[in-house]
C-alpha cells in the first residue's frame, strides 16, 4: 500500500464496516469469501468493495476470493489499531459513563486512560477501573501520561472552552459528541464528530419520505 | 420541490448540519446569508452548497443570499420535523438514559414516549417524566399507542430477538445504537445505524495517517 495516497471520505468511513464484518466472519471460521458474498452482507455492489480494497493494494487472488483473516488484519493495519493511542474522556454523565463502559478501546485502537468531570459530585467516583479527575488535575495528568486524543461528552457550553484547554496542553485529536462543531477552530487539529441530533434527523428524513411515497 | 427525486445520501445527511448552522445563525439574529459565508461556516464549497440546495428547488435569490430563517424553516419541512413520530426507547441503561435525557426530541421530529427494559431494577424507575417498562407491556402498548420508531440501546445479543417483536408489531422504522446491523434482515424497514466504534476507528484512521505524514 503507498502510505501517501489519498483515500476519499467514504472509503475511509467504509473501513471500520469491513473490519467489523471480517470479524464476524473470522468467529464464524470462516476461511475465505468472495467480493460477492462479501457484497451481499454489507449491502454494497461487489464492484465497490473491489474498488475499495484496490485503493489499498489490493488482497484477493481472481477466482479465490479473500482470506478473511489476512484482509482483516490487513484493514486493521491500514486503520491503525494496533497503536493504542492514549485518550481522556471529559464528561462522566449518562453518555460519558456508557461510552467508557461499552466501548472495547483496546479493541479499536485506543486505552482509556483517564475521565474528567468538573461535577465535584462525581469526581472521586469510579468508572470501570478509572477514578473520576477533576480538570484541576488536568494539566500534571497530562505532563505525566502525555494522552494523544480527548473525548468531548460535555456540554455544547463548555465544548469550546475545553478545546482551548487541551489545544495548549498538546492534545489535538478529538472525538467529540458535544452539540459544537470543532473543527473549524485550529487547522491542525483532527475531529470525529458524532452528531446524535443530525442522525435522528436523517431517520425522520427517510420516514418522511417513506410515508410519502407510499401515499403517492 | 418535487417530492419524487431521488436525493443522494451524501446531501441527505448534510441537511440536517444546515439546518443546524442556521438555526445558530437565527439565533445571533443574523437574516440573510450568502452561500460563500455558509460555506466558510460549513466547510463545504460555495458551489456545492448551490448544489445542495438546488435539490429542493433552490431558495436563494442570485445577489442577496438566502433567508436565514426562511431556509432554516425549508429544510426542516423537507426533513420532515414537524411531524413528531412516536419514539419508543429499548435499553435503559448508561446510553439509553443519555439518549432519553440529553436529545430535545420534539425539536427534531419525534416524541419519546416508551423505555423499555427486562431489567426488574429498572422497570419503574423514572428517567425524565417516563416510567420504565418491562417488555411484557410491549404488545399492549403498541396497540394503545402506535409508535412510529424504536430506539435500540440494547446489547447486540438481544437485537435480533427484539427486531422480529417490533416488526410484528408493526413498528418499522429503528434508530440503532446495538452493534448489530439491522438494516439486512427485512426490505421494508427503515434503519439509521449510529455505530460508535466504528466513528472512533475512523478517528484512530485519521490519527494514524496524520502521524505518518508527519514522519514523512
Amino acid at each position: 500500500m503507498n502510505k501517501d495516497r489519498k483515500i476519499s471520505d467514504p472509503v475511509i468511513k467504509r473501513l471500520p464496516r469491513y473490519y467489523r464484518f471480517l470479524g464476524e466472519l473470522a468467529e464464524k471460521n470462516v476461511q475465505r469469501i468472495s467480493s460477492r458474498e462479501l457484497s451481499d452482507k454489507m449491502g454494497l455492489t461487489a464492484s465497490q468493495i473491489r474498488q475499495d480494497l484496490n485503493c489499498f493494494g489490493g488482497f484477493g487472488q481472481q477466482g479465490y476470493g479473500y482470506s478473511v483473516q489476512v484482509l482483516r488484519d490487513e484493514i486493521g493495519h491500514i486503520l491503525g489499531i494496533d497503536n493504542c493511542y492514549k485518550a481522556v474522556l471529559f464528561g462522566a454523565g449518562n453518555l460519558g459513563k456508557a461510552i467508557a463502559v461499552h466501548l472495547s478501546f483496546e479493541k479499536i485502537g485506543f486505552r482509556l486512560i483517564g475521565i474528567f468531570d468538573n461535577d465535584t459530585n462525581k469526581v472521586g467516583t469510579k468508572i470501570n477501573d478509572l477514578t473520576v479527575m477533576s480538570e484541576d488535575e488536568l494539566e500534571n495528568f497530562c505532563q505525566r501520561n502525555q494522552p494523544d486524543a480527548a473525548i468531548f461528552c460535555v456540554p455544547k457550553s463548555s465544548a469550546s472552552e475545553l478545546l482551548e484547554k487541551l489545544y495548549v496542553l498538546g492534545i489535538k485529536n478529538y472525538w467529540n459528541f458535544s452539540h459544537y462543531d470543532l473543527a473549524f477552530e485550529h487547522d491542525d487539529v483532527i475531529v470525529e464528530n458524532v452528531h446524535l441530533n443530525d442522525s435522528l434527523m436523517v431517520l425522520c428524513y427517510k420516514i418522511s419520505n417513506k410515508n410519502l411515497h407510499k401515499e403517492n
